[in-house]
């Protein structure tokens, strides 16, 4: 939870949006791991969006990365949230300790990645490049889309997930303790609650496990206590999830 | 390149496109492992569009699965194409030994992914619920800007990642020998050059290492042999990369 250079974990992603850097952010701090958020220091200690671009244009060494959130911890500088989990699982103690449960630990995450582009593409269906504003009418239709079939069916997916997982009882996506999955499931569920209340709301009784799931993980106290620090930053329309209350019906 | 049940590797995926499957079956190729696509079987000897609708219905145990590619391999079941491949790399050579090079290749991996995701929804940006002929002024308006922007954009960083890599020669993305990023990056331009080949043979000079990876891959004997057996699947209209002249024009 240190916000300086540290000599351990930094990260580089935006400053001013949770984004695909919230699922990074997330398993540090549950992890009460001593990090730096790059580009939230002061400029005067390397901060700001100046050392963003720099680490993208290879800064940190070795191989190119196309997008952030990058990870440095030591002489590796890791780009894709699901590879950079996959890393830190082990390390931060978020992952079990059995292969198996590694490979769907990787499994799940790329999943949820997946889910992640297509609530991110509700409000981009277009192009990246372009404003909202700019793919309007091609937003409610894939919004429409997504409401009706798609974020049903993966959370439905992980709702089976978490009945296979926990029919000797507890609540975990994988495994029997706190995982980078359950925190990143979190983040979806907290997401798509602020993009789409009213059909998350509407939707919620048929995915108990997965709605147990996020006041479980939500109570754990780093994750509470990181929660309700200025270090969460707020949603707002300029991330991976975003209300517009007209694709929200 | 047995395809029948070999006690080895069982692939499970739609038997009639390529795919997302293809980047499996490609490694298993080019490794001359022995494997079985499962679904290309007769259904007298277990084959049949059954057995993928059985085992991502939980038939092969564990975890449940979200979608095609999956692979059984023993009592792993698993599947995620980076997440497959990732497993598979060490297993059939064709990922470096040291843990940066893993790191790496997961990464890259991850990032022809999102590059695959893109491609596919050039033709479906509203929903793969609908047909293409739903949504064809979207997908107009989403390929005008992948072709001019997002393709050049993931190409230009492989190039990259070519130039970094080979700093002392040769000419592969991770390491120095073939690995299943070299084999995907290869099957993103063959399917590129399928479903854009207008675009793809505009742009393809100002990323020569790319392109010369790609003949490289295909002249590798493994993969030459497989490329003109009839285990390699022509491209369609039903997958992943698809040719709509009027989306190049």
């Amino acid at each position: 939870m240190v916000t300086g250079p540290t000599g351990g974990y930094e990260l580089f992603y935006w400053p001013s949006i949770q984004g695909r850097g919230e699922f990074i952010r997330l398993a540090l701090e549950a992890a009460g791991a001593p990090y730096a958020d790059v580009a939230r220091l002061p400029a005067t200690k390397g901060g700001g969006t100046k050392a963003l671009t720099a680490i993208l244009e290879g800064a940190g060494g070795g191989l190119p990365h196309f997008a952030l959130p990058i990870l440095r911890h030591g002489s590796v500088v890791l780009s894709q949230s699901a590879a950079i989990l996959h890393y830190l699982g082990p390390k931060l103690g978020l992952v079990p300790d059995d292969e198996p449960s590694r490979l769907a630990a990787n499994q799940l995450q790329l999943t949820i990645a997946d889910f992640a582009v297509e609530a991110h593409d509700t409000h981009h269906p277009i192009g990246s490049s372009l404003y909202y504003e700019d793919q309007k009418p091609e937003s409610a239709r894939r919004s429409e889309l997504f409401l009706k079939s798609r974020m049903p069916k993966f959370l439905n997916y992980f709702e089976r997930v978490i009945e296979a997982n926990t029919a000797g009882g507890g609540w975990h996506a994988v495994g029997s303790k706190l995982s980078y999955v359950d925190l990143s499931l979190f983040q979806m569920m907290c997401g798509l609650g602020y993009a789409f209340p009213k059909a998350l709301a509407r939707f919620s009784p048929k995915v108990p496990r997965v709605v147990d799931l996020r006041a479980r993980v939500a109570a754990e106290p780093a994750v509470a206590a990181y929660l309700a620090s200025p270090r969460r930053i707020p949603f707002n329309e300029h991330g991976l999830f975003r209300h517009y209350p007209e694709l929200d019906p």
